[in-house]
């Protein structure tokens, strides 16, 4: 569908007359295509209109910077966290949730998140915290604190843990390991991380 | 001193006759600075040059490419931790430990570092990762992997908490938190950390 869209493009570039909606999403889809490849550093304007097949001025009538292009495209990308997982046990729990937020960390447009994250300065990512924020850290905490809660009743879990130090044990690790080790967060790395970390750091007992 | 030298350059700029270890010294740290100011992706060759008061040439004749000067300059600059603190309980020892952690990251050479470990691409990171790994990870996991022990020896930690997941707990959560909450790690939540975070986790009891 993609493929034979694109071909017909390339054919008869002059006639590929989208509006609106259609070339809005085409315009998003190659600012996060531009984010996961080239990096924020790397997207220009001119590079995402080449990509979305329109011109700069079609880009810049509807977004006048980089900036607010990428917040929107990030926005409109983002993986939706509906539902904790609820398997029985926190252990089955958490490793179905770590797995999920591993899969939208891969997705194209978490790689576009995490280029953004990543290279831009503290002034720069102000402009992206509340999308970042609102859209995948609080959403992902949220189903945490469900998960930790569930626990807590079923006795599993220690009353004092639903904190945010124990919540951001899981997104920090997977950040680090993903920027420091080159993680790519395998089953078995998820698995070992809950086992030899979260289990003992959720466990009841004297505390 | 740094600052009559630099008084004195500035007025006779001409007479700046460096050699050697000396001038090699100016650039190294004028590679930090950049490094410091505008990042991995603003620093050029030219920059440095100019911040070291001598010319491009002097510096490409000893670094012939920004990689190899970065690496260098990271090298030069790095804090050595050595030596655990050793202050009687587990609880002191960990905030003494993450008091100089967040002493180091808030340095010249730590804001460089971490210019580079974020902006940097994976290819461009490997070139730094063994700086970064024998200069900073592994000599803070060392520390950490010493105070755990010792909490072992005395009955405060469970024995089988010295694994590497445990271990990157606390670099995992200074990295999350500095990026994502603009956190500089007060002594006040270095403490809530280690009180709300690293004790449950570490204590010993029903595993």
């Amino acid at each position: 569908m993609v493929t034979s869209r694109w071909t017909a493009a390339t054919a008869r570039p002059a006639s590929l007359r989208r509006r609106g909606p259609v070339l809005e999403r085409a315009i998003l889809d190659a600012a996060l295509e531009q984010l996961s490849t080239v990096g924020w550093n790397g997207l220009t304007m001119e590079g995402v209109a080449a990509g979305a097949q329109t011109g700069k001025a079609a880009v810049y009538r509807r977004w006048p910077s980089k900036e607010d292009l990428v917040a929107d495209a990030l926005q409109a990308g983002l993986p939706s966290f509906e539902g904790a997982p609820d398997l029985g046990s926190v252990r089955e729990d958490l490793v179905a949730l770590c797995r999920r937020a591993r899969d939208a960390m891969y997705s194209r447009p978490g790689v576009a998140l995490r280029a953004v994250i990543h290279e831009c300065d503290p002034t720069q990512a102000e402009r992206f915290h509340g999308v970042i924020f609102e859209g995948v850290v609080e959403p992902l905490l949220k189903l945490l604190r469900e998960v930790i809660a569930r626990g807590i009743e079923r006795g599993e879990v220690r009353s004092d843990a639903d904190n945010r130090y124990v919540a951001d044990v899981i997104p920090a690790m997977m950040m680090y390991r993903s920027k420091m080790h080159g993680s790519e967060w395998s089953d078995e790395e998820i698995e070992e991380m809950v086992s030899r970390l979260m289990l003992p750091l959720l466990r009841p007992g004297a505390a």
